[in-house]
């Protein structure tokens, strides 16, 4: 079966024609960015949200962040227009390896160049003064979305009204870096890889959902599995916890592709706020708009002195700590209290 | 190039030739067992001391932990007589999915039986008996190790004089039993796996490369890698954290076999020192003999409120903290702190 996302009916699209330059050489004869919104543009433009995105994620925020969704919560259609779009190097309608390469005709497969962060957000910029907008009241998302938050404000700071980074650090670790390679490497181990010349028909499933279930491994924490699953076996005989894995690693498959997320991956790791500016402390300090960074306590990935870091270098930032045993996917999880911060967030701009 | 196991010339083996019952069922029509002493019993017969390894490891712990190797140390020749046999199910030279199946003459391969660590311990107090040895002075090990140091004492507490697990819970949690399920996935993707039946020159390296790699990230931890890596380069263009991971995997690959890494986690996934016994609580209650148990601070497999917990459970236990930057390896690491709580608890004996 060919791996065909699942795109909402609600999508636009927009071609940006222009090349793109990428930050690590070489260009995109053009891009295609999916994108969503929500509300209404107000007269004086002033009441636009940009949400980014995490690594699997696509511009259909209201369904993977339905509880930030709603009036007097984060994202109000009646008061806010919210903008997603997925990022480059996706496979949800943007421009990615799954994407036709014009210099060859076929896909891009493993040859979709290397992409960085601000890539992604330079694409996403496009996209919004196409659209007139030239002022975001907030930029906001966690993980790879909250990479582009931060990038956001250094890279536009006269467009990026105020950032809420959250599960995020300023520049990846080793210890995530290494975790992405060893979950590369298990696609690369899958016997249709082929160097990722595989057939879409036929992608490197078992590859990519044994990384998609060391990585839901990394995304909640030793207390989430332990109150979940305990030592409770299936019917079948497997461990609850062994049948869970199996299933979100079979869910991926369904909706993901194996070149995509070794691109994105690959993107993550060359996060760095202070790549090619005069210093990661002097990136940090020029963050000068409003900026709440959310934290984790029960991340793994991301621990809670990446963020202590950012709130230490970034002149006035507000730290906020979400003290849930759910891991790093607490953003996800807990939008109850993630609402009420970015709201609280929002009275103050 | 077929994977050949390096084992140490001064390697003893013991045949046990009465077939063992397994406690999952069925049977093994005997073993093989690969050990390794250093020292020699004395006339009390009262100086014995066992080591049990962790997953990789093997006999020759004067190699994989020697540190802990010396006089005025842990394991001191000159006093004691140091014992550490190859556990059931390995490689490395006791009864394992690389031995030939005497009923079809082939390796067993994916046909080994499910075995637990309550049938590794029963096989290492065959080799033990065998060699005339009533009573242990200490049981010691970490990890792997550690949950049979426990299983010793529940199953032979008139022969475990002292225990001293490290880095271990009472059972294997929900947690953990996610991690390994993913390591074997990673391990089944691999083009080579052909349902365990792999040709054992071509066995599915970049598989068990990646699930190696995945256990080394959670062998070590955020600091750890941090401090070691940081966001450095090589040469080719790879952080330093994935050549380390590759090397790592590379490493693992050539002296171990994916049919035994299968057998050993799922070993350990039943690590649980209630079943079949009355409770969890009272099969700790009845470790009467003294015990001490180590907690490494920066453990993310077995957190400190798993030791917390056997200290609670086990009648006048004593808990030891390790707070080192190391992640759960710190047991390898730090072996003069290691030693010196060895030889501190060895003194009180």
């Amino acid at each position: 079966m060919e791996y065909i996302p699942i795109i909402s009916d609600s999508t636009s699209y927009f071609e940006s024609t222009a090349s793109l330059p990428l930050e690590l050489g070489g260009e995109l004869p053009g891009v295609r960015i999916a994108w969503r919104s929500w509300g209404t543009l107000n007269e004086q433009k002033n009441n636009v949200i940009l949400i980014c995105h995490a690594l699997t994620g696509n511009a259909d925020a209201d369904l993977w962040w339905s509880g930030m969704f709603g009036p007097g919560r984060a994202f109000d259609e009646t008061r806010d227009f919210i903008i997603c779009s997925n990022v480059l190097g996706s496979c949800y309608g943007t421009t990615g390896p799954l994407s036709a390469n014009p210099f060859t005709g076929r896909r891009y497969g493993p040859d979709f160049p290397r992409i960085t962060i601000r890539d992604m957000v330079a694409v996403q910029h496009r996209l919004l003064r196409s659209l007139g907008i030239e002022k975001l009241c907030l930029v906001v998302g966690a993980s790879l979305g909250g990479m582009q938050v931060l990038e956001w404000g250094a890279m536009y700071p006269e467009m990026a009204g105020a950032l809420m980074p959250m599960g995020i650090s300023g520049r990846h670790s080793a210890w995530c870096i290494a975790q992405s390679e060893a979950q590369r490497q298990a696609i690369a181990a899958d016997a249709e890889w082929n160097d990722g010349w595989y057939d879409p028909a036929r992608q490197p499933q078992k590859g990519l959902a044994a990384a998609r279930m060391m990585a839901m491994c990394s995304y909640r924490c030793f207390e989430n599995f332990q109150l979940r699953f305990g030592r409770e076996v299936q019917e079948e005989g497997l461990f609850t916890a062994e049948s869970y894995l199996r299933y979100q690693g079979k869910k991926l498959v369904g909706r993901f592709d194996a070149n995509t997320y070794i691109t994105l991956t690959r993107a993550m790791d060359m996060h760095d706020l202070g790549r090619g500016r005069s210093s990661y402390e002097a990136a940090l300090a020029s963050l000068t708009m409003p900026v709440e960074i959310l934290s984790i306590d029960s991340d793994i990935l991301y621990p809670k002195e990446e963020q202590e870091e950012l709130a230490r270098l970034i002149p006035g930032s507000r730290l906020l700590f979400l003290d849930e045993p759910y891991g790093h996917d607490a953003f996800l999880i807990d939008t109850d209290t993630v609402s009420r911060m970015v709201c609280d967030f929002k009275e103050t701009l």
